[in-house]
């Protein structure tokens, strides 16, 4: 017996429940598969209805064959599925494969509930039901319904759809795609996509992970498994139903403004995960990743005897936001009489038509020698002149001899098939279009940059929290729903954010007093509780600047309150400073609460427009100070932030203090639910948030920040 | 002899100049092509250096075999081009293809300028040089040096790269695309872009029309080529380089705001064709229009057997703006019972991964009977149960019986290659990746949607251009160069756009009688011919509410400026309204000439941020009502401009106005090269251009607009 883990990806022995002679049986196609195609561990065949299967014994369970194996597989009717999973457990399987579909919620005879309470009493792990099972092509191992035992190789494809495992498994040996493992989850009832990354992060067999999501269950434990994986291996995420999903209902702005989407991909881009948008760029990124494992710059040099695709390549490039690497001038010398005296002359290096074979070697040797270029596309369009056979060749040997990605896309049919059937059977990543090997290049140089960049998940230092929890403290009971505007900006005040808390004067002279103060023009406005629109009784002042100013205000606004309603009590006026600082910008801070993954912080455009420029990014709380800095980056408001024109920039250090505070105060205060600062006025001088609501909800630990696991 | 169009696409007879039998001789592999692979009509070999070629007589010169051929094909080196021009010439022929490459600057021997002379004086249209040929597989015509003739069909390629034409030309038969038409341009030196969109627009055999571009020569002959076709047939674009060319310098905002890839796309737009990104995507629009090319709507039936890729194919509908058709209810009853249970019972029609063909069947029929979907597309994964080749049967059977598109995507290697190559073969558009049947798809709908929303190129009507030529005659005679801000605004307010004139005080009295006059507050400035910069003097007062304060105002203003300075005349203050409504937006509108293509308008948010936020969007002048409307839909800032929050929408009626005023003002003022109104302010109560730039140029007619040819 082994761990569950070594259960499902190194079974030394393994158990089909259900194996049969039935063709429409799932259980007689594991069998098989299992028996036929090269697995060298033990496979007992469990079916009471035979004595013997294919040629060897058949048991009708393991307590009668007196063997317990790693890993079960069970593919019989719902009902019967505890049954088995009792006899695993009275023989030490931990792993069982659950390929059955058809469970019911509840805890009857074919219940969720009850196949969920066997398996824990035996202390099994269970993967599906409804799954496809799983494949190991280095083992021979396929467990699962599908005939295709995919090419051994560095892959590992998890996946919540089990038609994207058997697409990828048919097309594998095709298009050059190699596989460590891969796994269909089914309906996951408890083995997860979290579970499933953390298994292959652990695998030396897999050096890229690549996972397909429809939906993620169990937040935290993704999150978690994915930073667990990226300093390790590139993961690779495909998820589908990116449209499917509205925004949840809030009651702030940025509540309206945070999709679920936007959230998935700031946990990936979190944990150092890379998204791609399509099926096509998943398989084209796992076709150069199969090639080609370790991180890579992203300097491309494309060698074409096509000016036009060159272009067009060079294009997507741009695209990508990498660069076009300026061929150096050393290389273009060494090339000089060895090619076309029509050649470009630059990158992409446009060999013209007419090359031939050894124009394409010279060319991808001088550039794949240079330091200047990190790999190299060879780019071939079949002319009268064009050998594809030995350009082929040609491309090969700059693979073998550098130690660069060498891609390969040869825009043709015919006269081009043997040759790319060649350079697949080799190794090389090549590509149907040029844009599509630019695409794969540009994911995996991504995943190399996000890792680097990736920082550990910060932490609230212990002063810093006791100092915060105490403030916070300070405030009194905070209740559950709204807090009041002072209250609200108390908080922001304590966690450190530039927040004017506005006073209350009961007189003339205590108003006069705090204008003195502040040192400052001032705004004033009616305090009552009963007035809440407070322009309805003309209660609000803008702008005094002296003391008589403040005087006149605050008689005139008691005054008109009194007058236009009589049954209000008027507990005087609020000062607070006017804040319009010169060359000001207004910027929105949210914080908001995902279901799956817990509080999210969102940065962007402020103002009374925010919904409709919808100018925001998103990232994970806790924030660290490089995530901060990035965050910013991704909005087009942060280009408004520095000099232009006449306008002086804003001192943006500040304002990435300000979100390490909005951060810090997340983890310090996990009951803080929702937050809008908006706008927080950023100019030169300084910053200050004008407006803010706060809102709170119950103390639960089970509400805690999932950043502090 | 006929016209050189017919002489092109029609050739009776051939002449090949530079026939041969060496094996690195164009002409070699020309004339092989004209000969051998099935060419109807009379192919003359010329080349002094043989007697016969192939078995039949080649002669010195179309002279000495006493014929004249429709088409000459001239592979010879370059100083012997004009030459055989003038053989051509002497004996009527007035189409000629120059394959010949090589071509200098200049009157010389060898040169551009006596290649040109030498085919005007014998009214003989050239292609090329530099160019691959042409090829019109329905004749068996390849009048290029490839070996691959396409297969026939309805696809016309206009190519500027020869590599585009051949690798198209050798992928064309795996692929499933038919040509009527392939032309490689070469160097343009006489048949350009225009020309050969015109030529296949007038081609029958042509349905549709696919450009492959790097940059456009003649402006007004691709624009009008473009518009001649559109209402025949669909036009679809691949532009290369787009990243090359960076914004031109310009004096106003808008200039820096529209780079030429933006006006590219903006005469596209205008024309009706449809833009492409990639090479891939231009492949697939091929393909699927190959079998399918009248216009289509965009209800998408997917049909599949993998849930998951179902989904990511409704993620890609989304991202192209197309609807996910909800299945009708009358559909998915009918296929109650003959489907297994547990399908999806709504589109995407997830019908399970042991689906059979006659699922497929099934689901297909119901699909393409309902006249709530305009097109099918059967997404298979093949799982255990899969029989692919017979699931292809089902696919083609729907495709013969409907009138409607059925596209197919295997997603697969091995197992279904054979019914891919079979799908292809009878002319199924069939993909690699779901995604790229989407994107064709799209581009299709696209394509039909933008045909039929093309209006006609807006005139100027006869009393509006006389009542605006006066006008602007009325302003006195305006000279090249920034107009003045008082000139500007009288300008603006001739052609019909509220733009608040300031009128000269000399006087308070003065000063106070405009105010009164205006019935509005007022802004007062110094008016001097020595202060540019108003500001340095203390020059401006906003917001006047009263006749003492206009007064005070301007004593004040007068004071000031002769304090500060001296030396300067004051003439006075400039009196104007102050704009501010209640619920103001500010937007652009902006007027710039593109060196190749003519005048453009832009519209998007105004403001002083422009530039950072490029919220813009550009389209071509003159402008149609339609296209007004469709322009500012493309901002981000026309949300804005409804109703939101507590905010009264604006009259975008009034909006267009002034879009439409701005362009016939182009039209009547071809003079007028650029113009800012920035902001221009759009409110409930109507609207106020507050600030206008406007530079003249000259008045020489060969700038006058392209829309008016």
């Amino acid at each position: 017996m082994t761990n569950s883990s070594d259960g499902f990806l190194n079974p030394q022995s393994i158990a089909v429940y259900g194996a049969s002679e039935r063709a429409s049986s799932p259980g007689t196609h594991i069998f098989r598969n299992l028996t036929s195609q090269g697995y060298g561990g033990k496979v007992i065949a469990i079916n009471p209805k035979y004595d013997s299967l294919g040629g060897q014994s058949c048991v009708p369970s393991q307590e009668a064959a007196g063997t317990g194996a790693d890993l079960a597989i069970i593919a019989i009717p719902p009902k019967a599925v505890p049954g088995a999973l009792r006899d695993c457990a009275s023989m030490g399987t931990s792993a069982a494969i659950v390929i059955t579909a058809g469970f019911v919620e509840g805890n009857g005879p074919a219940g969720k509930q009850r196949l969920l309470n066997t398996a824990k009493a035996g202390n099994i792990q269970i993967m599906g039901p409804n799954c496809l099972g799983l494949v190991r092509p280095h083992l021979r191992l396929n467990a699962t319904f599908q005939p295709a035992l995919p090419p051994k190789g560095g892959l590992a494809l998890i996946s919540q759809s089990g038609a994207i495992c058997s697409s990828m498994a048919d097309m594998a040996e095709q298009d050059g795609l190699g596989f460590s493992l891969m796994m269909s989850l089914g309906n996951s009832f408890e083995l997860g996509l979290g579970d499933a990354i953390v298994m292959a992060a652990d695998d030396a067999r897999t050096k890229v992970i690549l996972v397909y999501v429809e939906g993620v269950r169990n937040g935290p434990k993704f999150r978690s498994a994915l930073r667990a994986a990226y300093k390790i291996k590139p993961v690779i995420v495909l998820k589908a139903g990116r449209h499917a999903e509205g925004a949840a209902a809030a009651a702030t702005h940025t509540g309206a403004l945070v999709g679920s989407d936007a959230v998935f991909s700031a946990v990936l881009r979190e944990a150092g995960a890379v998204q791609v948008a399509t099926l096509g760029e998943l398989l084209d990124v796992a076709r150069f990743m199969s090639s080609h494992q370790r991180s890579c710059g992203g300097r491309l040099a494309i060698v074409t005897n096509g000016g036009g695709v060159g272009v067009l390549t060079a294009d997507r490039l741009s695209d990508r936001s990498l660069p076009i690497a300026p061929l150096p001038q050393d290389v273009c010398d060494s090339l000089e009489g060895q090619l076309s005296p029509n050649w470009s002359r630059r990158n992409p290096l446009d060999i013209v038509g007419d090359a031939t074979a050894s124009d394409f070697k010279a060319a991808l040797d001088a550039c794949l020698q240079s330091d200047e270029f990190d790999a190299a596309l060879a780019l071939l369009s079949p002319q009268s002149m064009t050998a594809p056979d030995r350009v082929a060749d040609a491309v090969l040997e700059a693979h073998h001899r550098y130690d660069k990605p060498v891609l390969s896309c040869f825009l043709g049919g015919h006269s081009v098939s043997s040759s790319r059937t060649k350079l697949r059977r080799h190794g090389i990543p090549d590509f149907n279009r040029p844009e599509e090997a630019v695409r794969a290049f540009a994911a995996a140089v991504k995943a190399g940059e996000r890792s680097a960049r990736v920082d550990d998940a910060p932490k609230l230092k212990g002063t810093k929290r006791t100092t915060l929890t105490k403030a916070v403290r300070s405030l009194g009971t905070l209740t559950p729903g709204m807090l009041s505007d002072i209250a609200s900006r108390r908080l922001l005040s304590v966690a450190g954010i530039p927040c004017p808390v506005p006073e209350l004067a009961a007189t003339d002279d205590a108003a006069v007093a705090i204008f003195e103060k502040l040192r400052s023009p001032v705004v004033l406005k009616v305090v009552s509780p009963e007035i809440s629109h407070k322009s309805e009784v003309n209660g609000v002042r803008l702008n005094l600047q002296s003391q008589p100013e403040v005087a006149a205000a605050f008689h005139d606004i008691c005054d008109t309150a009194k007058r236009i309603r009589p049954d209000a009590s008027i507990l005087g006026v609020s000062v607070e400073p006017m804040v319009q600082p010169d060359d000001a910008r207004e910027v929105l801070i949210g914080v908001t609460r995902d279901p799956a993954f817990g509080p999210v912080i969102t940065f962007g455009a402020g103002g009374t427009l925010v919904e409709l420029l919808g100018d925001v990014a998103t990232g994970m709380l806790p924030l660290s100070r490089n995530a901060a800095v990035e965050l910013i980056g991704r909005t087009r408001v942060a280009r408004l932030l520095g000099p232009f024109r006449n306008t002086a920039p804003v001192d943006t250090g500040a304002l990435v203090d300000v979100l390490m505070h909005v951060s810090d105060l997340c983890l310090a205060m996990p009951m803080l639910e929702e937050m809008d600062i908006n706008p927080l006025i950023v100019a030169p001088s300084g910053l200050c948030a004008v407006d803010v609501r706060i809102r709170l909800g119950s103390n639960d630990p089970a509400l805690r920040l999932t950043g502090q696991h």
